[in-house]
């Protein structure tokens, strides 16, 4: 059989399991929208006003949506360099499915408590499910990368290394919005949506993005 | 590899994300369909007074149903066609996913405000949710049009014009329906029930019941 | 392309979607066996007594899961010989998967009323259920047969012949069985467990019992 | 055809049901992972305090969570050597899906009276629970054993020899883990917890860590 880009008979049962799960947990996030409970005697126009006052369950979904969105990107982009599974890569897809299915319920929390005096807490709940996501990948394309023989051997290794790199800082920016939810919620909530906008951005465009930031700071230091 | 209809490795696990959350959208709509609780003493008939005082339950879950079950067809048509994807395309569909996840509390609220006094504000937000479902398929559709590489060199230009042909009032016409729920819930709600069947429809039909519709109004214009 | 038994690129996506929405209703059927809430003073026993009431949960559970499971193996036996789709065939398969997801509505609501006063109207709406999923894959199964050129070539007439003759009576019986839930909602019932049993049965084993129970009764009469 | 590993079209379905049961289960999991209530008023850190006093449910979740999943790696290795399937063997399947959705059900009911009086009667339900998973795999894997037409040509019998002694203690196990929740809820939820452990190693693994224990077992004994 030619190497193809795309699954192996071998990694395809995994695949599916995995888009199965993503695809349950992305649409479970909606669920927790709730419908405004008015008296019937309110005036009209209050139901566009309770509906405008969850604006944080809203700000919880659509964040949460992007972030199992892009790790189910990075997910397919790595199965379409993985051409084998042993057992301890499937145990750590597990791992890393275990953590996509508690996003829902990390979500709930952020958005019930946004608003409360334990934001932080919620915050930081929040933000260390983000950290074991990033880090459960990343578990995942280190085992890959020190185990060869589970790419096909036409595999571009300086595609694997850029995926490396590109991936590398995830669980450090994560743990410093852990970090900073002991300090502000809002500091480290609005962390996470620009490390969600930075991933969801194709990669060249996100290293430029990077690349400039660097340079940037690089500019103003000297 | 010769091409053949139908996915290619890059499309297919993009197109299996799609189908779980379509599957699950639509399959959530019926979980809100209540059982309604009644005191043991009430006579036996009441139940079934109780089942069908709760039409518009079984109206908004029949119309999201259809709605979604297009929409399903619409994107099903379209990567028949479609052989490669790339970053932007993967994000608009993203985002077409994001509506889609939201149609089931649009018609929760749709469901439980139909009755009341506030079913213009109800009935505003599920006609906006059927807008942006219609903007995010034609963004698709559009990007896809003008980044050419994304078809199949066998692709079938006229096939890609009718199917452009054919949804471009989509957003139009869900615009009207939005206008619509600020002076009147059941005549908003009534276009988002044609613009379902008409949509239902295969596009020769659609298109010959539109062109008559057309040359009738054009025969009163005469 | 030689017709192998399976899927097509035409009907893979349906399948797919299929697949998601059997399994998805399937699996929701669960989320209605309630954990039951008892005082913290309460004697160890009286949990396993609180379950074991639960009964009428459990029953429309494994009813509605082997109504489900066998019309999934209806619809994948009918499209291992169905090779194309067309715009109808996918609305009358819209409309069996309509019915399916409603399958837990009508479960929970039977759960719920089948020890009440009110069971003969439940069992009503449980059995219309039944007709409605049987009607709809008659529709599927005479629509495709109508227009041959959906099936492959190379399908033998006697098979479909066979699946046709196998699934006439479906309609009738649980029209009875609609009937008869307004004298007797435990007969109505009954007649519901035994048509899934018989179902579920492979098709050689059932026309025997089928046979021999006409026999049977044959006998009886002479 | 070349008997390639993998599915074939005739059990391609089958898997793909299964597999969005599986998903489904594993991700409803999550969705008994509650959200404490707290008054506005309450100090900050007691939301944390509150979320770590639902440890029960995080522990049954995470231990349900490696049930089915260990559960879809043995039917995924069970069904890379199936080439066939056959009316009852998928009667056999559709009973073991019916336990694995019904594991969040035993899944809640353990978190919920874990802590409480009746945890002995929840964990024992639980156990059986696990007992009903390893003998509905034992039957579908004695029953294709049975009937080696189902196992495609290519397949090595000491492989699947290998299978069936893997697999031969579950039940027993479970079993013991269903009389000792009459005795203590603890003692059987430890054996539950070490039971998916052992069976979630790799099974190379798994036997010499048995193989060590049993030699070590036989040494305390001399």
């Amino acid at each position: 059989m030619a190497e193809t880009p795309g699954g192996t008979d071998e990694t395809n049962r995994l695949e599916a399991l995995n888009d199965g799960v993503f695809a349950i947990a992305i649409t479970l996030l909606a669920l927790d929208l709730r419908v405004p409970q008015l008296a019937g005697t309110a005036p009209a126009p209050q139901l566009l006003g309770a509906l405008a006052q969850q604006w944080p369950s809203y700000l919880a979904y659509v964040l949460s949506f992007v972030t199992i969105l892009v790790m189910w990107l990075n997910h397919h982009a790595l199965f379409r360099l993985i051409r084998r599974t042993d057992h301890a890569l499937t145990l750590l897809n597990g791992l890393l499915l275990l953590v996509v299915t508690a996003i829902p319920f990390g979500t709930k929390l952020l958005a019930e408590y946004l608003l409360e005096d334990q934001r932080r807490a919620a915050q930081g709940v929040y933000a260390t499910l983000q950290l074991l996501l990033a880090l459960s990948f990343n578990a995942m394309l280190w085992y890959a990368v020190r185990h060869g023989g589970l790419f096909g051997s036409a595999v571009d290794r300086d595609t694997v290394r850029a995926m490396v790199r590109q991936y590398r800082f995830g669980p450090l920016l994560c743990a410093v919005a852990v970090g900073l939810a002991f300090i502000s919620a809002e500091a480290s909530l609005g962390l996470c949506i620009v490390l969600s906008i930075f991933f969801a951005l194709p990669s060249a465009q996100a290293r430029q993005l990077f690349g400039r930031a660097r340079a940037g700071g690089g500019g103003r230091l000297n």
